[in-house]
């Protein structure tokens, strides 16, 4: 399974793409609704580019990577054996009596094209709807990452949600602190060694039992002096919410 | 002022502690409420302890470091000269005609007695009522860290409602995400890579412009799914409120 076509040119498609080229397999097309963004992607691929769907060129194995919203109405347009998308959400029954071989490929990772990764450190987690086809994805997991696991539609989706937490939801904590930092004129950089130490416990430690902070020492004084300072009524109500979470949490 | 006279037992008190015996200065005497907790720290800092604030010894300096809600009561019964505390919600205001020489040396970082950390990548924040005072506090910290910053009690107290967000809210968001894993039986430390990799953007770019997620994306079917599958109402809320900031922000 050494040709693939490649559905999709955004963030995943674009680190997944690379690691793919990198490991000696062959992009041979890819597809965008945007012909432009297929075009930029296809030059870093060295691969050729098209945004129609019933224009794809015959491979060994067709990824969907495209957003969640969108991937049931591109795999209707698709007639393809052997064909996998890499979404969370999605289980794996969206093939469902469309062809011989599907499955998933989901890498856990947060990606910006423009940021660089270790994609060798990216667990992916793999399903497919048949023992043959499952062993070719483990194969191409394994090219790509030290860490592969299989894992059920089920499963999936709830290490999706939690991952929507520790990663798309504390990077929002990092982004209104920044908010606030800069409405007081001093360096987000100053925070950096405060974020680490907090992720570098986790190595170790249940995240529930090294909490600290206010919440944490129940100082509804500081609290409510915390909340009183924040200029917007949706980052108070957040600080609320949390440290109300947090103090539920420790009773 | 070399002969120092602690007062907390508590997370900041043992690591600050601990890291000045490191530097060369000597604890006199430790205070806790409970003298129990006073003598497990004076055993490690090699000193003397008291739970009584009348007793304390004769010191260079006198560190303050107790819960917020316990500090103004603590200092009301102590009567001497160079005092400082720890916290980065009370502003130096609090010591205002008790001695001659007060100030404040905030650590901005996560302290669990039981969890190890580099003391010296710890910024400190400095703060003192005159020139002298702060020059002694600007020393010790030059100590203690590679990264001392004179900070006023406005700012002090920005950086703290910052940091709360960074390090106490991003560690509970690690925390539900623990708990949702838990109860699917996935291990959490599959989620290490996602989160190391969203804390080291944070060293080349804004936490707003590398969000990602489905918030991100605003797509509602997934948001919409995700709130459904989780347990109980509160972590429902949670999820909805933090996405539509993210939403929000993203207009």
């Amino acid at each position: 399974m050494k040709n693939i076509v490649l559905i999709g040119s955004g963030n995943v498609a674009t680190h997944l793409g690379l690691s793919l080229v990198n490991k000696g397999y062959t992009i041979k097309q890819v597809w965008s609704k945007q012909l432009k963004n297929a075009d930029i992607l296809a030059e870093k691929l060295n691969s050729t580019s098209t945004d129609e769907l019933k224009n794809l060129k015959n491979a060994d194995l067709y990824i969907v990577a495209v957003k969640d919203d969108a991937l049931e109405a591109v795999i209707q347009q698709i007639k393809v054996n052997n064909i996998l998308h890499t979404s969370g959400s999605i289980g794996l029954e969206v093939f469902d009596n469309k062809c011989k071989n599907y499955g998933v490929l989901y890498p856990l990772q947060t990606f910006n094209k423009e940021v660089s990764l270790d994609f060798s450190k990216t667990p992916i987690c793999i399903e497919a709807n048949n023992e043959m086809f499952e062993k070719e994805l483990l194969n191409i997991g394994n090219n790509l990452s030290k860490k592969v696991v299989k894992m059920s539609s089920e499963q999936r989706k709830q290490l999706h949600i939690a991952a929507v937490f520790a990663c798309n939801f504390s990077n929002h904590m990092f982004a209104i602190a920044d908010k606030i930092l800069t409405q007081s004129n001093i360096d987000f950089k100053l925070l950096l060694p405060i974020i680490n130490q907090t992720v570098k416990k986790l190595n170790k430690n249940k995240a529930s039992e090294v909490q600290t902070g206010p919440a944490k020492r129940k100082d509804k004084k500081i609290i409510e002096s915390h909340i009183k300072k924040l200029s917007d009524k949706e980052t108070k109500e957040i600080y609320k919410l949390i440290s109300d979470s947090i103090m539920n949490k420790n009773d």
